[in-house]
């Protein structure tokens, strides 16, 4: 797969039934990849679900209202004045994952066997809960619902970067079993990483790359480019451009970028949450028309956890439809 | 997918109706991944199956015995002598694909347009049929089954390598619909490349970087340390060894590895043709019974087409289960 963390090996975690889990990141020692490696409670083959476990709505579902009790204590809630937190009556929750790939206790503890190198497994795994509707589909979400969820990634962002030991925070959805969505009711993820992803980094060498021969961002240029060649855009507003990437790896891969240089998606305005919740609704749309309702995963690429702005990275979000069964892609 | 070759939109034309096809290689200015992208006839959103085509066995399938005729003119078979070219009585053929990601015809015309670099998709694409026989898997072969796949994955190697404009030749199986494969009778597939894939590139940096710090061949070690701490065995033999890696990827992904260095799968002995058929039976039975038969993809990772050996690459052959739907990969 070639990943930065083989994200993968999370939902390994997240298919699993039993409660607590140590994990580690392991490094394979010629690519640099890292992993996610469940260590304390390993799946026997018989762990693991080829259709994944797909409960419907009501009782069953730890995402509907009237069972918060069956998730973790919620960690951020938009809810009505004078509800309790983890009852009834919310619009938006986030909760660490029940089988979370990695938890804010322990130390990091770099250590070293052999040829391999290993960490703990800390950071922070947790869901967004974007509506108490079990059959909402992101696409279908109003503007302030959008703007509600797009907000508490926003914020959950920025809380989780006060852990000086976090240095990336990463924010992906699956929607439809095969794109790997455990759960059907409607959610997004967030991991908190104690390392930058490999593809990120190397997005952050190629930007730099070309920035020291520019002096110009390459997700600028390409966004010049492609309003000038008008062959690759899908929709666009004042904050954002949806296109069809030049070199897509997967047909109809679709990548929503800001106009305005940025490279931190947590420094996203209020005018560009709005906007962005109106392209992706857009974007989603489309897909959904065009291409009967495929599963889908999206992945917002930002900047590692620091200070300073990037002239040279810019964030954005890939959406990848899942239409034919991805076959050898990891050379 | 952070792939060299996106190989998911060579999927695009396997699931096409469609006869001729021109495409091109487009490079990612970012991350200097390429990807093959149809041009001449592109497929509407309606040309693409959530699921795969599957001809069952009989009439429909254009690699059961009979149907030869159905595909393009053989290029290698194993066939009695006395039979003619393209007539029943083979063991093994390899045609052509007929709906090719690359052909040999045009020339490569490396061109830019603005930020983009492409190629016109020149190389090759053959499928290797394993067996006429519809139903077998390759878990299932004989051992003289097996030697007669890898000879023949040998001798298309060494016969395409002498395209001068070729420089990576790609073996690949999927096995199961939820690994890509779009027919249900056992085949394996070579692309040969004008590039070298982003991910080989990747191991042969990583190798370097290794060897010249150690004069060592990273995977030689590797071998060694799990050798003696003998967790992550699956099986061996005189030849090879199969084995978990440690900071795999996906879960119950396999590495099959020669003993004895070497970085050129086309330069395998006689003995280590038997040998790997052995291994990968012996694999592919494991992973069948323990896993309840799941879809799989396996890839030959080997160095690119040159006179020398090299002394910090090692090459082998990566077999990843399709257990969960994979996620965000892509990061």
């Amino acid at each position: 797969m070639d990943c930065g963390i083989a994200i993968p090996s999370i939902i390994y975690h997240l298919s699993s039934i039993i409660g607590f889990h140590m994990s580690e990141f392991r490094r394979d020692p010629i690519m640099g990849r890292w992993s996610i490696i469940e260590t304390t409670n390993p799946l026997g083959p018989g762990g693991f679900d080829v259709v994944p476990h797909a409960p419907g709505a009501g009782n069953a579902c730890p995402f509907c209202e009237g069972n918060e009790g069956m998730t973790p204590p919620e960690r951020y809630a938009i809810r009505p004045t004078g509800t309790a937190p983890n009852s009834p009556g919310w619009t938006l929750r986030v909760v660490t994952n029940k089988f979370p790939a990695l938890t804010s206790e322990g130390e990091l503890d770099h250590r070293r066997i052999g040829l391999f190198d290993l960490y703990n497994g800390v950071g922070a795994h947790e869901v967004i809960i974007d509506t108490p509707d079990h059959h909402r589909q992101m696409a279908d979400l109003t503007p302030e619902e959008f703007t509600r969820s797009i907000t508490a990634f926003q914020a959950r962002s920025l809380d989780l970067r006060r852990d000086p030991r976090l240095k990336y925070t990463l924010l992906f959805k699956n929607y439809g079993f095969s794109a790997g969505a455990s759960l059907e009711h409607m959610h997004t993820q967030l991991i908190a990483l104690p390392i930058v992803p490999k593809r990120v980094q190397e997005e952050l060498r190629g930007s730099k790359r070309y920035f020291e021969r520019t002096q110009r961002c390459p997700y600028c240029d390409m966004l010049d480019q492609d309003l000038k060649e008008r062959e690759r855009i899908i929709c666009q507003n004042a904050s954002f451009m949806a296109i069809c990437p030049f070199a897509s790896g997967m047909p109809f891969e679709l990548w929503v970028l800001p106009k305005v240089h940025q490279s931190d998606f947590a420094k996203i305005t209020e005018q560009g949450i709005a906007d962005l919740g109106q392209i992706l609704k857009e974007s989603l749309l489309r897909i959904r028309t065009a291409l009967s309702d495929p599963a889908y995963n999206f992945i917002i690429h930002t900047a590692p956890i620091e200070p300073q702005e990037r002239k040279e990275y810019h964030w954005h979000l890939e959406l990848v439809p899942k239409l034919t069964n991805s076959a050898c892609s990891a050379i």
